[in-house]
């Protein structure tokens, strides 16, 4: 198999924070975003929809979407488990991840898509009031966050999930976006460290 | 339990068409949107996010995000399975899920939150320019979506799976985003013939 990675793009870095916490090693090729090679013809015949991460397999079966890929392999690698255990611990991961991809990480990343003058020739019309409107929403959910970590160590529970790797990802993208981490919410701060001190936060 | 629905928007009836799909009756009661109430002291209590469908389990665990109240039900009840059996199908099911809802059901509903002025309300701020911004993703999605039903009945391969849930739901929901599939488009009219004309589609 082959993973398709994406240097630092947030989506990229979530199936590789995963697959350290896992253990597993997966041969990898890097796609230049930079230079806009996830649109050549060559990786859009690999995944149409000109985005990375993406895992082959052997038999060329296309595997699109960090989450789905990461599945993939929890399926394979079912230890340690990122996505929960039994009906309801992983309808928990689930709605956690979710939670931190819908209200954070989307919201982080339109703010830098729509915002960011280096983002001008790959997001086509860039919308700065679209960007702008999602700046509060960030915050608001770091607050609702805060409010959580208050009683537990982990975004979903007491075990570190994809929804920390999410939310890790979604954070530290949060600088590129040029936004900060609002100094009061001392959860989420201790939260942060925490899940950055895991040698897995190194990819 | 207690499954707290929002009559016709998009992700509490993905919901009613699984849980049909399952055969399985949950105790309903109706949050009404169009008066705000998913904002009222009571059901932000329930779901600080502010959104439907979220089910509230008989120990009044709250499991929100419409995926993850779908997963709750098919770990309870597997059969038929509607997210996949084994590693390959279940990541391809979540792959395709992701890409009928990423470049599918949420440009939908952008198009609808920001250019619909019954949204105006609801939706602070409206980002018209971000309403405009998707329709060509729109388009350009179903034209994939048709390439791909050339060679079989559903998303996600041969069998009808939450995929075809969240693609129905999202053309469905066109109509009321003032959006048309394109007349050439021959095999996502078949499919979405095919996925109305199951009984679950009235949910």
């Amino acid at each position: 198999m082959k993973l398709y990675d994406g240097g630092r793009a947030p989506n990229p870095r979530r199936v590789r924070i995963f697959l350290v916490e896992k253990g597993i090693t997966v041969p990898t090729e890097q796609v230049d975003l930079g230079a806009l090679q996830q649109r050549s013809e060559a990786f859009t015949a690999i995944n149409p929809m000109q985005r990375v991460p993406v895992l082959v397999l052997d038999d060329g079966t296309v595997i699109a979407e960090s989450v789905a890929i990461c599945r993939y392999f929890e399926a394979l690698h079912p230890d340690p488990p990122l996505f929960g255990r039994g009906a309801l611990e992983s309808a928990l991961v689930e709605m956690w991840n979710r939670r931190a991809e819908l209200h954070l990480l989307f919201p982080v990343a339109a703010v830098f898509q729509h915002l960011h003058p280096a983002m001008k020739q790959m997001v086509q019309p860039q919308v700065p009031d679209w960007g702008e409107a999602n700046k509060p929403r960030v915050t608001a959910f770091l607050q609702f966050l805060d409010r959580e970590l208050k009683d537990r160590p982990f975004v979903a529970g007491t075990s570190y999930t994809i929804a920390d790797i999410t939310a890790l990802v979604a954070v530290d993208f949060m600088r590129v976006s040029r936004l900060v981490v609002p100094e009061e919410l001392g959860n989420v701060r201790r939260w942060h460290q925490a899940v950055s001190a895991r040698p897995s936060a190194a990819a």
